[in-house]
């Protein structure tokens, strides 16, 4: 337990006496929670974790959520009624002079709730924490690792439903029963399901259009395993291919080969993606890749930096990343390929395994 | 469109230069960008929506998303990367005196980039926001019965999938399956499968527990459609049911059937917790009830209110609640029925219709 607190606090460089991991309502719940108490089973509503630079902590956990709470093996404070919570904040937070918080989870309510409980100074150490949870330990990897397993069985096994006239959420609707009876909690995000044009929208969802013969199908998913997601995606084209789509999957392929090659301890993350646009942007795609190439993955689905022109990393053993580049024409239709790898000192372990060859069902 | 502005500044007493709603990653993305703008499909991490007094509102919008948003019909600015958008909310923002936020939502970082972008004093709006989202219009009711019609269905279904030896989490995957097969989304959260002792955990999810004769089964689950959510609760028994199980099922129905005789605009939403509670704390089951009797669901499970000795509010017309009383014995079993229904000046429409009698599977 205490090797994950200690992972933000020599990150940090502030002389903090505490940090306060403070959750509100679902959906805002602070994922660093998880990260610390390695809990599994509960929702943790208005919980919160107080992490100490001895690398202890302590929980204030619902009266409903104790029982699940005792396997985080943390000190506890059963919280039966607002005023519990509010005590207890007071009774803990009010003398320190610095608490660490993270502004990117933690609500502006929270933190209201916490200046409402003490004086101190509150310190946002967010970029320490996201920088903490970036770097798997091998528990995370695992985790990720049968998540990965789970969508990459189902990213082949969903071709024997597609066919014309079945409806794209017909076909998400059977991912995610695949999904679930493979062993994931659940989705770990709305299944993206397209087909035809709406292959060409990135953050499409699935509706009621029916799959056509001559058109892309487009699959992107995740499970969510132990509270660590996977994030997959594979597109195929129904009946009979044309010239240009295996052009544009190809392509996108090439793209993917060239961004893999660069990946390892030490690179830019930008050229990574710069290493897969070069390729889409030397064909008669170009400028038709327009989003990031990857972003990290683990407690949630974009867990705190990515593979991108706009970010500045530096890629170390333990990040996990998705490697999705797409080539999209709008009215027309997308195709874009995504896997996630582990980053290794010298390359990477590719976690998700389905097929990548061009595939007409 | 302008309605639902109109519904939020009409409950602000403070004379507001705007109401800035502005989302962060997900899952930190504020349903009240979805209230306002009635956008169903996209994600809309980074975006925002600056309203104004005279109800109306312009939008920040991710250019990758700009499509899709253009079905809000808002005036709105495409954002490519992050200076684009520091560069719009300081224009927008900048000469600005009193900006509402909806701190239940809004990141502390959300906070302190708006501070970044303007000296406008920041006020919190966010139960203003709770209160407008608590009455939902005829488009919100009318989502949110179609979502309460598919869990109905599923309810029932479910039964034919249950027999000893299955599963929780395989009864999980067939129950989600179905939900979307009937139109849904998605999931509204992670779904409850119980078996066994287990069900006398109310915040379980599922597990690799098998089903067993003369055994408690009890499913928790909703239904997203159109970004609305439904919730239901059932309760089972296995194959043969025991006197103590007809007594705990029976009390637990009673008490639900007294509730909602409670149910009508005027009534505070206390008095209809403790009519279900009483009826539970007259009988063996006494302190058994360990949780409120319901939340209002809306655009997220938990939309803002509860009905609960903890929370103050009077029940207004178009209010959607959950009643879900519940009696949970440790180590042996729980019962929990759940229903939705949307309050009505002198009661109420019941929206979830699976049948409640005591079945024995």
């Amino acid at each position: 337990m205490k090797s994950r607190i200690k992972n933000i606090f020599d990150r940090v460089e502030e002389d903090l006496d505490a940090i306060f991991i403070y959750n509100s309502t679902k959906p805002h719940v602070d994922m660093t929670f998880f990260y610390v108490t390695r809990l599994v089973v509960g929702e943790y509503e208005g919980c919160g974790a107080l992490l100490y630079p001895d690398h202890s902590g302590e929980l204030m956990i619902s009266a409903l959520e104790a029982e699940s709470a005792k396997k985080a093996d943390m000190p506890m404070e059963s919280i039966k009624k607002r005023e519990d919570r509010e005590e207890w904040m007071k009774q803990k937070l009010g003398d320190l002079d610095k608490i660490g918080v993270n502004a990117s989870e933690l609500t502006y309510r929270g933190y209201k709730k916490i200046k409402d409980s003490s004086d101190a100074e509150i310190i946002d150490i967010s970029d320490e924490i996201a920088e903490a949870r970036n770097i798997k330990d091998d528990e995370e990897i695992e985790r990720i690792r049968e998540a990965c397993k789970i969508v990459s069985e189902v990213a082949e096994e969903i071709v024997e439903y597609v066919e014309p006239g079945v409806k794209e959420y017909e076909l998400a609707a059977e991912i995610s029963y695949m999904v679930k009876k493979k062993g994931a909690t659940g989705d770990a995000f709305d299944i993206i399901s397209s087909s035809g044009p709406n292959t060409a929208e990135p953050h499409y969802t699935a509706g009621d259009r029916e799959v056509k013969k001559g058109e892309f199908v487009l699959f992107d998913f995740g499970a969510l395993y132990k509270r660590y997601v996977s994030d997959i995606t594979r597109t195929y084209v129904v009946g009979k291919v044309k010239d240009k789509q295996k052009r544009m999957y190809e392509t996108v392929l090439e793209a993917q080969n060239a961004a893999l090659d660069m990946i390892e301890a030490g690179v830019k993350g930008e050229d990574v993606h710069n290493a897969a646009a070069e390729v889409i942007n030397s064909t008669e795609f170009e400028g038709k890749f327009t989003h990031g190439l990857g972003h990290s993955i683990g407690l949630s689905v974009h867990d705190g930096t990515g593979l991108s022109p706009s970010v500045d990393i530096t890629l170390e053993p333990g990040m996990i990343f998705t490697v999705e580049p797409g080539i999209y024409l709008p009215g027309y239709g997308g195709v874009r390929i995504e896997d996630n790898v582990v980053v290794k000192e010298d390359g990477y372990e590719m976690l998700t395994s389905a097929d990548k060859e061009l595939k007409v069902i």
